[in-house]
């Protein structure tokens, strides 16, 4: 059998990661694994290990972001790979390179793995098609499309967390509809097995049919948050708090920003997720955001550790490795 | 016999690589023969040699370019040198401090060997003659004069694909003008034995006395191409496409740009080039950039040999080899 | 006793490097010393030591400066660690996230060293009061506040050509008043038994009671200059030319630039230091600057290994080790 998944190659292994929808849970599961045996790395006393080296790794980002950057530069270094950091915006591309001629270009060079952020949704899967074999794609946020690393180091926080998904009941919080973030977590966390996903946002922030992607929708705070076990906030983009979307940041604040009186209507033992970077005031209150059930900065620790994993699977399935 | 050329030392060995106008074909030999020995480096699973390990190679870029910049900083980096990239434009030199104060202040810090992209003509030139024994200069593009390791990597792309230069009828065609490139590919053929370098462009892309540097001047492509081996096509700058030099970039591509109906006028073995990024439409019909006959990503690849070869033996000329 | 200096850990050892001011004399000859340790790794082939090997050091620029980053970097490289450059400005930052939201994310990904520059003065205290033991600060530069590595290099460039520190008379000249690294001077030059520390300005370039930093002023070069061992220059910021604090940089160079015959004022061995970028023709003559006592190229070299001095006592106040 053949897979169709540009994902997987033809032993089903993982051979790019462009989104989360239509990954079998076998590989979510083998991704989130090895990110189990590489948390042990990044505490040690020289946190490396030699597994990519001389490997070529370019960071392709089209759209800038310090912070997604440095993620994937740090879980590279630690691997022990050369990182070229490419930030297209302001050259190559402005002397009117077509996107494709430049990734020729970059695997000309020997490239083993692009890690690619784009404003426009589907680059990353316009690369993985066109690319030689051998090369892999790495999705880092396109468009409104996917973000799958992020969900990912989701899945894999929660699980350390909540230990078990399919007895889970959990929510995302805020701008649906603009959030390739949600859409990437809402595929992990029903392929994972999760019984009951929620989405919590006023009737602007939601796509249409929402609903066909298996989730609840709720547009109230109190009753999305009731018993909930998991709470993934999204970021408010600065550009969505005036306008046709919302009426004000204070507004958004007052009926879904996440206050300790909100979170209390959740399980005392529910986790707040975020993806950073934080609107503090705006969808996040900072009680919560610094309080005792906030696990957003282990997200980030555990977003290295992902990384790298997703990384040493993909360098590992060169030799045709099968899951 | 003390050279006077200021790119070898008393031992006639490279100390910088400035342009290819005067160097000794037996150098050009030597960079293309040690580039073939990095060939293999490139493909195997670890693409790395600790040659240049504890080197610190500076990018001193004072014009961008990403993807110049790149090809410097993989071939480094492969070599195991660590490389710091400089772009000058938006910090130092606005503050005021002048070239030379810059690169004193580097080479106090034990620079190896500097990387030099610079608008002005001569500024590698100025720099190597500044420098103190032993720090090495590699001009990566200086203004309208030279492009040293770009036209090397042509050279070697014309070895691999054609085996011999003495029997070649190469033409260079396009923005001859305002191209660094053009005058050092048309020094290191000449240099190398090639009998017949035709230049193809329109007058107002031709500098004066072209003729003088030992080629053949065209200005209709369909005579031009007639019988030749290899094609050097040229970008063509958008911002040459409208006013004074060019009516338009459609009137450029019908006269000039590189169709399959033209190609056809030249050996049917012929290769075309082209340094990148192209302007596919402009001075190249993408049939013709996709097609069999293209070496473009090949030049690519080997460009990144070249550069490491450069590097290797730039360092090994600090302890006096001679060539 | 426990230490109330935020740089100092309870054994009083180095645990960030935040200001001069307050440091005791034995931290600061530690730092020299052990920069005297580097002084030859720098002159080596392989120019590296495994000291930081896996060590994550983030250069967390919030104002440009190349200059300055790149010594960090290269000091970083040196002892082997992995060196990630966020310039903050243009990218988180501008999405609003805070300050200390940015480092809480860093440390997160187990950072072990910031290195900071910020135009604001105290964001490297802030910051340094905020992160987990075990991660360490450097201070690069806050607003008109402090630049102790700056300091220290010149401290060490002293101790190089003069020997001792108790025998000298040091003039600091130029614009006291919003210069960091003169204030950081003075606080290293009096600690370390300077006993004759003198400021030479105009009265709208110093702060208001400067006496009280032990410092004599004056604002005549002639006198201020009689019979000093080192003079200390400082930069002068383009935008302090014109408007209120100076008529035109002509005049500056006039009354307070250093010239040859100024320089004759002072003791005959007197050294000329300067922290670069110099405005020659404003605060320097190029015959001094060039000149046979100016020791400014040589600041540059110690400033690299009194860096990785600082970076290798930080990470070994880990492990507990006292002064």
């Amino acid at each position: 059998m053949i897979s169709r998944n540009p994902q997987l190659d033809a032993n089903r292994a993982l051979q790019h990661l462009l989104t989360t929808e239509g990954l079998p849970a076998a590989i979510l599961l083998q991704i989130l694994d090895t990110a189990e045996t590489f948390m042990g790395v990044t505490e040690r006393e020289v946190k490396k290990v030699p597994l990519l080296r001389g490997k070529s790794i370019f960071n392709l980002f089209f759209e800038p972001s310090t912070r997604t950057r440095t993620t994937f530069e740090i879980a590279a270094k630690r691997l022990s790979a050369d990182v070229i950091n490419l930030n297209i915006a302001v050259s190559a591309q402005s002397k009117g390179e077509a996107l494709l001629d430049t990734v020729d270009n970059l695997s000309a060079m020997h490239a083993d793995m692009f890690v690619v952020r784009h404003s426009q949704s589907g680059a990353a899967h316009l690369i993985a098609r066109h690319v030689q074999p051998g090369i892999h794609v790495i999705n880092a946020g396109d468009g409104r499309h996917a973000h799958p690393t992020q969900a990912l180091l989701d899945m894999f926080t929660i699980r350390r967390y909540k230990k078990e998904f399919h007895n889970l009941r959990v929510a995302i919080i805020g701008d649906i509809l603009h959030s390739r973030v949600a859409r990437s977590q809402i595929h992990a966390l029903t392929t994972l097995g999760v019984p009951e996903v929620r989405v919590i946002a006023p009737k602007t922030l939601l796509p249409r049919q929402v609903e066909r992607l298996g989730v609840h929708v709720y547009h109230d705070m109190r009753s999305g948050l009731r018993d909930v076990d998991v709470l993934m906030m999204l970021r408010l983009q600065k550009e969505r708090m005036q306008g046709a979307y919302l009426p004000s940041s204070e507004e958004y604040f007052k009926y879904y920003g996440l206050t300790p009186e909100k979170l209390a209507l959740a399980r005392p033992d529910a986790i707040v997720m975020h993806p950073g970077p934080m609107n503090r005031g705006v969808e996040i209150d900072s009680e919560v955001a610094d309080g005792h059930q906030s696990v957003i900065l282990s997200q980030v620790t555990y977003g290295i550790a992902v990384r790298m994993a997703v990384m040493a699977i993909l360098a590992g399935s060169q030799s045709g490795d099968s899951v």
